[in-house]
């Protein structure tokens, strides 16, 4: 989805795709070269080839594709390369595709700025996660790109998720300071939020406070999250959910056939977002 | 300070190093193209180039370089060689200096593995600035590695740092909290903290909870910060504090005698440090 024209237009051409293809699915492409097929480690960029025999067969049932970037940066030049023509690859090939760089990235100002430019316009993805903790002025310079998204973590997946972020402040749980004051910073419409599957309890408040933006869900599949859970709160009239799943896709198979495995799982999980985009529309 | 043999050797060669020269200097390699002099871009490699020049003339009054990634990243795969080119360099001519990555990583578990490879393994750093909103798991993965440093990020020198780390949670402020559960982590004798020199009305109260671990100090300089005031509250018998600077330094001359420049800055720091030391040993 490169060359948005318009401010926003990275929205309205991802919800166009949820109603097309009946999905709102991200594939994390989190390539760990002690997981992918062996046959490939003798390709000259054995992650690039994985990725573009993944995206190859699943993009018409996924609308989004997420590279976590400690996943290329572990293996140096080479995963940056590899990074590089995965998104050059998209770009090219499936332009409608929503491209999201996982780096939870997040410094002061000027710092944030050049994270911006890394993200934005050298490797031109449409969207970054960033972490909240350095406050306003560390997430505004990506929020400053009026065409691109910025997804702020909010209240992760993960086992630590509630050791900062449950906390409570002053008035409220910590994660929910970070959506109310977030919504404070420029161009807020801007904004999606990580908010993890495993946490399904909490989508209902969080719907309070943040009714109609986008959330990144990860969670679901390896680490137990489940889809109805957090469709039955987080579903808005535009879909309103990017559910991410990554080695549940990816390493469905570890041999030739890797990829048609990744496909029929990620056809599984289509079929159940189909039904509940039924259900709900 | 590559090779280390024994748990914490690097923080020992540290302290040893501050003795020596008596300087707590760290010096901040990011490296701004459209900021660097000149002559310079017709260089092969301008960023490892201008490092190269910076290191060379200041490494007898700094006792550790911090690059922050977010000014490689923005420059693609050339930034990425830069560093790597920066980092070998360093640990081959100069293996006493202690090398941090400012990165502010963080992410699940197994993620956050796979960028502690990166920085601690692939590129070699004794350290790594690991942000905490994710929590526990999101940092172990880090302390897990026990000859290298964790540098987490407490309470951060920029304006909107005390946007959420300000925020009183049930107990206390957020940033109180995060030092307190991290003494609570694996091997917590590996982590260093961030604390903004912005902020030094809090160094007293920092140290109650952390009396003996190491801060790493930015926001001296060009932020504003005050060297004689963090030192009254920040100092411990091991010195105990790492007080970067980078554009006042890397950025005191823009001509050929850039290096020149940025030692004459370094050498006023390493002044002021060495009568700040003797005052208080």
């Amino acid at each position: 989805m490169h060359n948005s024209l318009f401010e926003l237009m990275n929205k309205q051409e991802l919800i166009l795709q949820i109603q097309q293809k009946k999905s709102f699915l991200c594939i994390g492409l989190d390539v760990d070269l002690t997981k992918i097929p062996k046959h490939l480690l003798t390709c000259e960029d054995p992650i690039f080839e994985f990725n573009k025999q993944i995206i190859d067969a699943t993009h018409q049932l996924a609308v989004a594709y997420k590279p976590n970037t400690a996943f290329y940066e572990a293996y140096g030049i080479k995963g940056w390369q590899a990074l590089g023509k995965t998104i050059d690859y998209i770009n090219k090939n499936y332009p409608e595709l929503f491209t999201i760089a996982d780096a939870k990235r997040g410094d002061i100002g000027n710092t944030s700025a050049m994270y911006a430019k890394a993200f934005f316009e050298d490797l031109n993805f449409d969207a970054v996660t960033v972490a909240p903790y350095m406050g306003s002025d560390s997430v505004e310079p990506f929020l400053a790109f009026k065409n691109k998204t910025t997804i702020l973590l909010a209240l992760t997946s993960n086992k630590g998720g509630l050791d900062f972020q449950g906390l409570k402040t002053d008035n409220q749980e910590l994660y929910k300071e970070v959506l109310k004051t977030a919504l404070t910073w420029q161009n807020p419409k801007n904004l999606m939020f990580v908010v993890g599957a495993t946490k399904a309890d909490y989508f209902a408040e969080i719907r309070k406070i943040v009714p109609n933006h986008f959330l990144l869900v990860p969670g679901v599949g390896a680490q137990g999250g489940n889809l109805q859970d957090v469709c039955k709160f987080g579903l808005t009239k535009d879909c309103g959910l990017l559910i991410n799943s990554s080695r549940g896709i990816i390493y469905a198979g570890n041999d030739e056939n890797f990829a048609k495995a990744a496909k029929n799982e990620a056809f599984k999980l289509q079929q159940e977002m189909e039904q509940i985009l039924n259900e709900n529309n």
